[in-house]
């Protein structure tokens, strides 16, 4: 499925205002990037670099006035995301080195606290995938996904007590129950393809079996349209911008995502 | 200061346990390790690897019985922690990219919620080095530092309301206020020479004036003897040991700083 | 000055073959990448990954039959590059880490050998910076620029001996002598707009105070309009495409590079 | 097997001198290091890092003088190198990524200009193991093994024309052998328990089967008793010191390596 996915963001800026920005997707394991484009107005100097989760990230300095950001992708991504029932959970002693960090507590995920419900809620599955799944159809069930509900992001132990949330709240509950169970997981930020309300969006994956399989509580029909553009121990990493000092607001966030 | 610091734990293993440990100091900055001895009897298959923060971390499989792993490192460490009232605070733009992870919120130190009172604390400093100073000065008064007294590491908003804690609790609230500031700020784990009871140790560093400086609000007359082991975001990275699976507490845990 | 860049690749592929490609320019020092496209045809799929140099390269299996690589980037490009007489030698305990790799020989300069030479061409040169321009002046007076003479990549000390090359062999050369004088050489391969012929170009960087400098000892005109693609110790590390298997010959090769 | 091994070096230093030191040995896939020590006499700063190869690397001034470096290391090894004939070739596509650099062509290893001399010699293996152990072969009936003859690296181009050399010499040949039948391969200086005459010795390490397999074309009977201190492309990149500067040759190196 080809898709053409585009995020316009519009600040008011007073005084000259550090970002780090996080907006180009990169070809991946399901999804190919062949047009990205990214237009700054006024034009002013970025200095780019890879965080330590892969991202393409941008360093600049938005000057007083309006300042705008336009970025374009041209992506082919899977016509359905990957789905593995029975695929094992890898002990920690086999899994890649890369993917250890996301075994730890974050800052919105604090798996430290959810060992006996992690165990309550996939009690009898196998282990690996089938763990993930059930955790995913758990959160279906129990913490209702209300978009534009909630400005900063909140912990998953918030999460839990207030049984509601955003994309990404439901994403780190998720991940704070895997990684409380010895699966690695993380936060996805990125596009969806038919999403109601259109916005940027959240998942989590889990690595089980060997790989990253993507899991998405917040949607029940919608199996492909994704693309990811941030990795991450959860929200904290992923910001589409970080913006330092005085906070500065979008007057002006445009997201599309359309079938090419 | 020629130091000889050693650590050995001792756990009984009753299910076959993964592990991963951080226990190997390096040379840095303001140390030199001359020698340095890992000892696991029984001994087993280890697989070692450099973290995301340059720690050198052993990923092993402990098996049943009594497991014992010992560690020695002689090393050299500054006469005196240096210090330097005035550095000036770096600007996000002008931040190494190495340092800027350390800007983020994370699992025990919640900077994004301290915004107002790490303004508060250090109105009126010289930004930069005396902000970091001030709350370090700030911590010694406010938040009463009892050894012994938690078992499982709480965040630094927690810390915060019961204005007490273990020498982490400190370390994380400062950090917490650094990040607050957009001062990178870091986690340490290490031995101190000299250290009332004697245990592992653990303080913060702070990127100001274009380097890393340690504070220690736990100490008012030590100056000197730190030996670094580990660094990271905060005390969910450095770990002395991760385990996995059923808990696995030591029976036994000893350390020592000696003066050669 | 914008510019708009592009590469089209072809090749005509007997047994399903394997390519490492690097075709993807990045925003750095004096360049910024507002639209980066990337097509092939076939489509197929590509994973992408970022080299030890930073470069991001893409790694497909070509399928039998016509197979084409097409990009295009946008660039806002340096009006002038940078020159900086007098910057000085910066003597190796203070390099950063990171260029420390580009002390050492390589596969096409083998530095090892050129000591003595490197010390005649530059005597009396302050060091640092202008013991580079005396480099880059020298090759320009002693190597004849002659493009389309070589095919398979030489060694700086094939140049020196036949004292004709194309760009990339005058890169060598002058990057075997910088780094006999413990000054961090690296290869630069990209385009530049006004070649005559039009091609991929070669060029080289030299670290000398406290950063990178381009020179190109095959233009004396040209000051502008470089886009950097790769970078690397010197042609091994930053071939456009690596093919494994019986060799494959691109039967088509278009390079151009528009002012916008 | 136990091993302890000892590398003394003593250099005379005339005016202050750089170096880039690498000497201590890390716990890896055939052996584990439980002891480590390294005394600089006199003491200096140090400043350590690891290099693109995952190599400990330290770098420091040398004062004008006597200048001594002794390590030790007690180390674990295999009781028994490792062999697998019949392990398969890995097809590039299917290479992990942090291999794909031992794929390349380096500065003594010109893997460019041996493709048809190394499919004569492998005519009729099994692609993979038996490939690398019948090059292993081709090697020791072909190259004279003869410890002391050469003091500066020379690249495979010109072992493969004199027909003797040291150690170094026959690992570089193997190495671009491999590289050029598309087998990752790498250098490995190390120590070698009953070596004759008791020296630093340097080996090769090819991927096969999905892992990495040691090679020594200048060893029959010696199966065991390896001790890896460094990996690299080639010497170029494992050398024990490199020094910046006019020339300092060590006017003592004792080596030792005993069973404990």
């Amino acid at each position: 499925m080809w898709l053409r996915a585009s995020c316009e963001l519009m600040f008011d800026i007073a005084v000259p205002c550090p970002f780090i920005l996080m907006l180009r997707p990169r070809s991946g394991a399901q999804q190919w990037i062949s047009l990205e484009e990214y237009r700054l107005q006024p034009s002013v100097p970025v200095s780019e670099f890879t965080d330590d989760y892969g991202n393409l990230c941008q360093r600049l300095m938005a000057p007083p006035g309006t300042f705008s950001i336009h970025t374009t992708a041209e992506v082919m991504t899977a016509d359905q995301l990957d789905e593995a029932p029975g695929a094992p959970f890898i002990e920690v002693q086999n899994l890649p080195e890369s993917v250890l960090v996301y075994l730890l507590p974050s800052r919105f995920c604090e798996c430290d606290r959810f060992g006996d419900m992690a165990l309550d809620i996939t009690r009898g599955c196998l282990l690996g995938y089938d763990q993930v799944k059930t955790i995913e159809n758990w959160l279906r069930d129990h913490i209702s996904y209300q978009p534009g509900t909630s400005t900063v992001p909140v912990s998953a132990i918030e999460v839990n007590q207030r049984q509601f949330g955003v994309c990404r709240d439901l994403a780190h509950l998720g991940i704070a129950l895997c990684r409380a169970l010895s699966i690695p997981a993380r936060m996805v930020v990125g596009y969806l393809h038919g999403l109601e309300p259109m916005d940027l969006h959240a998942w989590f994956e889990a690595f089980v079996g060997g790989r990253w399989y993507a899991f998405d509580a917040t949607q029940s029909g919608i199996k492909a349209g994704y693309i990811s553009i941030g990795y991450g121990r959860d929200a904290a990493d992923v910001a589409i911008y970080t913006q330092f000092g005085p906070s500065v607001l979008p007057t002006q966030q445009t997201i599309s995502v359309q079938r090419l």
